[in-house]
């Protein structure tokens, strides 16, 4: 299984010595950092497990080139863990599916497969990816470093990926269904806007958890709060078709996760630096608040009335 | 979950930062080559899911540090992916336990946990681990040097791990079986010797499918075969004991795996730096056999008569 689906996707050579030691071997340039990052993925919790392989493999992989992007890293190579029901006949197909999945996304983002296992489970398939990156020495974006006067920005459009799972869930018919399942399926991680935020950007992360949820992260561990402008989180002209017949969808562009767009803060003193990164209107950057003292997130109506925010959604206070 | 059970593994400061981004950031030294190794456990599979905790972790921990040793590695640090079934009250007790393992581990073995997640699973327990380790550079052990008429040796004794899983399963009581057990739950990274055996052998591994397995991967790396004697597998006196009463585990000794020792080959003229390499007589080498052309692998009884190798154990063959 090894020779024929995953040595392949190694290149030749270091590191992966096409899967034949126990181990990659890498040799960092000496101008560079090295960084990691983890994430797993369970059938049924993570994606759907009828889903077509191809599309499990390039979310996955996606999700964790995100994970670089929030970083501002550039992508290396992956090691990959798979956990696979007993199901020859069934695994082949799915493998081959799989790996063709890894290699498109490799082709994309230049990088390849260092190594990992597969191993036998009783329970769902279970993918975890240990993704690698570089950055210049000492230049990589964090979570901590949000100021108050900061603004706060996102990249792309909001809610989409969540749409996406209510569409399949409940079998919706909208105009535009097909660019939003697939913002789900094939997230594009920010990987040239992260990098140019390196030296522009005070905080980042990617959104997995939803836009609130996510800039508490940012809050937290920068000791600050927010006020969120909600008539400016940027939506898709689909998700927009879907919310005339389904507005009770609205607080998915907040409370949504799984779209990988970036969400960052940037003093005012560099907001010029942000105008001018290159390609900056690709990258779709609105601005949707700023950092604020008080150590509490507030979602404002287009009245500057607060959204109240909990698990399932909002209620909305009229002043 | 993170901040009570995992940010306190991690140190303060790089690589992880306590968990507070979205990924660990290393900065490599400059003459150091970077070692990747990836492994998954899985509940009932890899280990039994009423086990200890704590003994889950540091098996899973030890497992991964075999491959770095297997490499001539040094362990650095460790992303980990727990996918946890949804069972809150027994999770805080098992997590609990885990953390401790993990906690003792690393503490033994000097390195610190750098990133990862926790997913919940409808399924087992799943345990994924990316080990990182550094070498100095270009220098690294592989499987695909062994040369006709190097000497095979491996580390320790061979058997204890796969009989302690027959003692477990039988509910066996035989003197020693401690000792046994302690071998399969605890086996001993040998990063010493891993370490020690750059520049002296000329092929390594660790054992985890079982001798005869792992060495055909060495083999068929390196194209070449071998003759092992099968007297001079070395056993510990406790699997001798077992072997007593049930000397139809004979065959653990080179079939068993899990016991994590290192298997590897050296030239005739780097024999005397084997045997002066620091505390050799601390890592219990044993010379088995020798490297031929032909490439297959004979397994030979004490008057070299070849004990016929089959997936199920053996049959001997008499002369």
């Amino acid at each position: 299984m090894i020779e024929k689906y995953f040595s392949p996707l190694t290149g030749n050579g270091a590191p992966a010595f096409s899967l034949k030691n126990d181990a990659a071997v890498f040799s960092p340039k000496s101008d560079t950092d090295l960084v990691f990052t983890k994430d797993a993925l369970v059938a049924d919790v993570h994606f759907f497990s009828n889903d077509d392989p191809e599309l499990i493999a390039e979310r996955a992989l996606r999700c964790n080139l995100s994970d670089l992007a929030a970083m501002g890293a550039e992508p290396l190579g992956y090691l990959l863990s798979l956990a696979l029901p007993n199901k020859d006949l069934y695994i082949e197909a799915w493998l081959s599916s799989f790996c063709k999945g890894l290699e498109n996304n490799q082709k994309l983002f230049k990088w390849s497969l260092w190594g990992g296992d597969s191993v036998a489970t009783n329970g769902p398939i279970t993918i975890s990816i240990t993704a690698i990156g570089e950055t210049k020495k000492a230049s990589h974006l964090t979570r901590t470093g949000a100021k108050v006067g900061d603004g706060i920005y996102v990249s792309g459009t909001l809610g989409d990926a969540a749409a996406a799972i209510k569409i399949i869930e409940n079998d919706l018919d909208v105009a535009g269904s097909d660019f939003i399942l697939n913002r789900f399926y094939k997230p594009f991680p920010r990987l040239k806007l992260g990098k140019a935020l390196v030296n522009i950007a005070s905080s980042a992360l990617d959104i997995s958890d939803g836009l609130i949820g996510d800039l508490s992260h940012i809050c937290k561990n920068s000791g600050v709060g927010a006020h969120i402008n909600q008539p400016k989180i940027p939506i898709s002209a689909a998700f927009g078709n879907l919310l005339e017949t389904k507005p009770e969808y609205n607080h998915l562009s907040w409370t949504g996760g799984d779209d990988y767009e970036l969400l960052f803060t940037v003093p005012p003193e560099n907001e010029k630096s942000l105008l001018n990164i290159p390609n900056c209107q690709s990258h779709g950057i609105t601005k949707i608040g700023e950092i604020i003292a008080e150590q509490r997130i507030f979602l404002l109506d287009e009245r500057q009335a607060e959204i109240r925010i909990d698990n399932k959604g909002y209620r909305h206070f009229e002043n």
